[in-house]
């Protein structure tokens, strides 16, 4: 690893650098092991003191990272010159980790930290009661926190600004805005002549069915055996939210979810998660141990995650060839043919909930919450207005308004985290699936002969090679720019929504 | 818990202390986190992240320990008056691991932990091909290291005294000598009248016969179902070499062994970890996040397994009842009778190898290991000498002599990995178990009918209150003379191999 180490990092600064974040790099896989475990095998109690022990592990990475000496060493190598692309990667992701415990007052940060961990608790039983307010005095505390957090960052044109940044480097409002200008209307213009002309079905019989939990771990594990992977480097487990986590770049686990009815959302987690995975799995491996060993963003990371569901898992290629499968293994699957498998993965409905939504409707609630959390962080927008916005939003976006708060205002995490800038990171992963997938046709025209022949190799060495191996070198702007020769363009989404569903 | 805490800390240096030793309580706890995965989940691959991660974090844990304000915030402890016994063993659990970081030089430390990295390498390599001469200059250079070491701990009569210090608190070579003295000729000669009268039998044809692993994995659940435990802070998991890890008084996972043959294996595996995750588990809530969190020593600690594995597991009243269970689950046990299963949980046979040794002669394996141990760090025998006084120590304990040095010198991992001072502590378990047996039998007259109930709780209230509950707050020997008022005492041990297997 050493001789693949000098190629990379040349730099003396850089390289001491590197020795010093080591122990910063082992807190933050030892936080990743210990996350993982709390969502697959910790015994329940075992919560009291786990906390404890996150809490200090965060502590003594944020006391190494702004340790004096240290920041002057990343302050001094910033100064040198002739750095390589990954030297330069380095700086950026420790300079920007280094700015948020530097410009936000400990005060604010332990503040934010206590009222989100009582909101988590407050928000479930709110939820479950369906009673904004209670949850309502929390969220206000939440908003004004963040409000100060975001003057303590800075920003240029808008608050909501310096948040967007924390999940997706140097994204603005403006670029979001610019994304839903454009896929909004077509979207709106898509979903109605689907739902006019009938030509996706709103619902399907497999939805209500159950299936055999062992028979569809065996469906999920042939699917991603034939994606192909590494078991010397991966394992899927289960827990209630899917998740994955990359505790190295040789040690990336995901978790997939079995509710027992409707098969598709345990198989579409399955690959989702994936897609995740394989970002992580196919980084360099010269960046063990230092800032550029993971993937780079949020909203680049969700676009591996939705190009493996939705762009492959989703399409007619695949529904043909992974049918025999599901027909081998899932007893209700045979009296159906691949077509209509290929139409139950991809019934199109309003729904009222983000989490069960299809590829048309999804980026609706994303832009409902975009708009609102702009608005809360503006100031422009009360918490106490919130359910009364978000039943017009919902109505506006797509002709339905919940009938309780627990499935309208309340049916998101992310607030009580106090996750505000979250959201738009996950149209982002779809707007850049969608941009992924022209170049990957274009690049490999053979693009759906390898899916029909199930040969994945193809198209995991192109994302290898254009995403994956940098890491954490370019931030997404300047990586989509290096991949494609063009900025984040949402075209490539209406043209993907307009073909698969109006054609 | 801070209701607890109070009641148990009061001084104010103690409780500044304690809020000091959360990262490193942290630390450890993510480190045995990070312990357990390695052995269970982690793909394979993961190891050299892993590696990096571990030593950090020990790197770490090293820094905050010896930090000079608070190893002179323990100092100003020291000094306190009116401590009670609680905030006692804090600070002399404490000063224990600060005195090992003064007392040995980094660099001896360094090399040391060099050293016997590669000799693991080389011992696995050199058991494989049973070639002692490759590991030779690896355990020489151990040893002379480890005798530099002894120099700078210190010690009284002798400077394996200074290792045994390191495993088990205060043990000297005296001690262990007394034991030896004591129970070696009773062991020597309740050993040949087994073999001469042929009391129990030396091999049983369940030994052979291989097991359903899904049954035995239902038995195992079944039987410490029975004993009892919490769900909810305990689980079992499956590994090549058992082991009990406490990531805290509220997590406590065992890990047990399915070969598919000889079930007893598995089943002792299972009631051996049970017993130390007991004593993890019943201590005091209150010492969560403090150095009083877990067992106080290897002795005490697997006196507690032994206690469960032999006192109670291979006595006749405890095969009565779990027949019942192994015959529902294992189709090969309906023709045998409970008694048969008695004598084939407690086959008595000379073996060449340790772990494969019966409670009679498990012994004769810790005494020829002391006396080699003991004379390499006195300088009295030189490595090469090694293989030869294996063999003849063997011959004259067991009457049998290793054919190779696989089975003879190199089977142990221990010396390797510089564990000189360890071995002893098994015979110490072994002695306290039988001491506690003597107890508990003068204490609860019904101990007998208890488990022929399948009644538990009585033994675990008595363990707790007399050991578990104490957590690391008395050395071994002040808790055996506060739980027995008397010291370490090995005519309890000789009562029962007497008792046992004679009567």
């Amino acid at each position: 690893m050493m001789g693949n180490m000098v190629t990379f990092f040349t730099n003396k600064v850089i390289l001491e650098i590197l020795e010093k974040y080591k122990p910063i790099w082992s807190l933050d896989h030892s936080l990743a092991v210990l996350g993982w475990d709390s969502e697959t095998y910790m015994p329940e109690e075992g919560v009291e003191e786990r906390s404890i022990s996150v809490s200090q592990l965060t502590l003594l990475k944020q006391k190494l990272l702004t340790d004096p000496s240290f920041i002057s060493l990343v302050d001094k190598a910033s100064d040198e010159r002739d750095l390589n692309d990954y030297e330069k990667g380095v700086i950026r992701v420790l300079m920007r980790s280094i700015k948020v415990y530097r410009q936000l007052p400990p005060k604010l940060v332990e503040e934010l930290t206590k009222t989100s961990e009582e909101a988590k608790v407050v928000w479930r039983r709110s939820r479950l009661e369906n009673n904004f307010q209670t949850f309502q005095p929390y969220l206000e505390k939440i908003v004004s926190l963040l409000r100060e957090a975001a003057d303590y960052l800075g920003y240029k044109a808008h608050p909501y600004d310096a948040l967007l940044d924390l999940y997706e480097e140097d994204l603005t409002s403006r670029d979001v805005d610019k994304v839903f200008d454009i896929i909004t209307p077509v979207t709106k213009n898509v979903l109605s002549k689907i739902l006019d002309e009938k030509l996706f079905s709103q619902s399907h019989p497999l939805e209500k069915v159950s299936y055999d939990v062992e028979a569809m771990k065996k469906v999920n594990k042939i699917v991603i055996e034939k994606f192909g992977y590494d078991p010397k480097r991966f394992r899927m487990d289960i827990s209630t939210h899917p998740f994955t986590i990359g505790l190295g770049i040789r040690d990336v686990r995901i978790t997939t979810r079995y509710e027992g009815k409707d098969f598709k959302t345990s198989l579409f987690s399955t690959i989702h998660e994936y897609g995740h995975a394989l970002y992580e799995l196919q980084n360099n491996e010269a960046f063990i141990s230092t800032p550029l060993a993971s993937g780079i963003s949020l909203g680049i990371h969700e676009s591996q995650s939705r190009f493996w569901e939705n762009v492959i898992g989703r399409s007619k290629s695949f529904c043909k060839v992974v049918y025999p499968m599901l027909k081998d293994n899932l007893s209700l699957v045979p009296q159906y043919s691949w077509e209509d498998i290929y139409y139950y993965f991809n019934t199109v409905k309003p729904s009222l909930i983000r989490v069960d939504s299809d590829e048309v409707t999804y980026n609706f609630h994303i832009l409902l919450r975009y708009r609102l959390e702009k608005g809360l962080i503006s100031g422009e927008i009360n918490v106490s207005d919130l359910p009364d916005l978000w039943c017009s939003a919902m109505n506006e976006y797509l002709g339905m308004r919940p009938k309780t708060h627990s499935e309208g205002v309340l049916q998101d995490i992310h607030w009580s985290q106090a996750s505000f800038g979250y959201f738009p990171t996950y149209t982002l992963g779809n707007i850049i699936s969608a941009q992924i997938r022209h170049y990957v046709i274009k690049e490999l025209p053979d693009f759906n002969e390898h899916i029909l022949n199930m040969n994945f190799t193809p198209v995991k060495v192109w994302l290898r090679e254009k995403v994956h191996r940098w890491g954490s070198t370019y931030n997404p702007k300047m990586l989509l720019e290096k991949m494609f020769g063009e900025e984040l363009n949402p075209e490539h989404f209406t043209t993907y929504l307009r073909e698969k569903y109006l054609k």
